[in-house]
């Protein structure tokens, strides 16, 4: 096995387009999101309002993110993931 | 609690669209808001200019920005919130 | 042999456009390609989504990316190489 | 006060839409406001000439500007501000 | 002479707009291009698909690429230039 | 006097539109104000050709050009300024 | 003379729009213009192609690159200037 001196792939960076209800906030919506375990930054942005709910892009980074408690959260909070537009999985080679 | 040796979420980083009076002027105002707890910097950009109102785009950046205070502080300068159009959360590993 | 001092030539990056099922899901499927002998990183991107399958762009970087698995790989998550769309090939003196 | 063991704000950048006679000259014109207390660079733009006057962009950066000496010289040069359109304050830790 | 003490000039980036049959791929044919004398890297990129054939775009870089022996392997795998895009000669002072 | 420790004024750039004969050739123009006390570079660009004219923007850097001496070197080379479009003058504290 | 400190102007980039014939090629061109007395990288990119020449966009740079040789070796290689797009002359002072 010449790759046995890989580290396990990791989940470092996923894009998700995101439908929220207006409340709770980006703000606080942000701040729960980011602490899901292996979540280091979350850049929520506004891509569209309307009456009911909000369009926002969730860029999440971080080494290795727990992507099933991710998901888990954004249900909790009440939104919706309408797609996964990027991911970025590595696998780096001990050093 | 794998996640034990990590920060608390900080607020890093808000993008805000606001809708002004005229007076207090833009550096005054900007001035006020650099004041806010955690606050670092404040760019403020005129984006139109009504009669009685000007629309500005706030970036405003920090190490654990207190919204509550920002939120507080822009209602006493007699401006409103139009809309938060980006949020940055950061939660960094203890070195 | 000037060259005789030479790496034999190594494929460092391709660029795929692939066609995918919805299942298994772009974060599981990435993870799976990043398994591939040689490759370091995967970023996978959304480009269209139809009824029934995903159109996505690939772009794996490796030192030495074993392309033989990778389609071996590709093809046992049920999805197909459209197009080879980019390719980096490097051979770098010894020092 | 946990602040207590930062800067003051500081204006350190203010970008201006001024109206300008054709005399004094450019050259003449920014070296006058590079001399105002807290100014480090002046950048001005030449953006519309008309009969009388030129509408001129200005970028003024330092390390804390004062702005109502910025204002009296603009007027004791013979020009307008048009208006404020951006505005960076900083407030940096003490290290 | 006030140049004798410069290195000879060497080719070290070449573009070319090349015609390659579908067989072999982008992979194989990059692959073989790589081995060419002085060549330390190669960047194909699928420029346009039709029945026959592929247009590609071939970014070629090194430290004095050998041009005739580039240009045989190219008639060799089956393909044609159809026009030499870019060329940098460059003739380094000795250190 | 809080900015006594400054250094006065200093023309660093300046960006004009000039309106030249055919001859001298941009080669000579340049190198002619490339001279003006002050300069460090000149970079000449072609904007438009006529019968009997060159349309060039002129980017001149330096460390305290002499702009009287620029503007009479333009005069004496048969060309006239058309105008000034872009001026920085810095103020750098002493170290 | 405050300026006895520095260098004599030299001529450190030129870019040249140039109609070549089909015969020397790009790459054989490119090489016999590098040997001009000065010139340290020659980049030529093909513009046009017509039925008997090439419009080319010739960027040269060097370290005083002698212009009159330059201007012969082109009109030598069967080649005519067009127009000289761009110029830059550099005086650096002694350190």
């Amino acid at each position: 096995m010449k790759d046995s001196d890989s580290y396990p792939p990791r989940l470092t960076k996923v894009v998700l387009d995101v439908l929220k209800t207006h409340i709770p906030s980006l703000i606080e919506f942000s701040n729960e999101i980011s602490k899901v375990e292996g979540v280091s930054k979350v850049e929520a942005e506004l891509v569209e309002v309307d009456a009911e709910t909000d369009s926002i892009k969730l860029v999440i980074e971080g080494e290795g993110i727990d992507y099933e408690e991710l998901e888990k959260t954004i249900k909790r909070l009440g939104a919706a993931i309408h797609s996964i537009d990027q991911v970025v999985v590595e696998k780096v080679k001990k050093r």
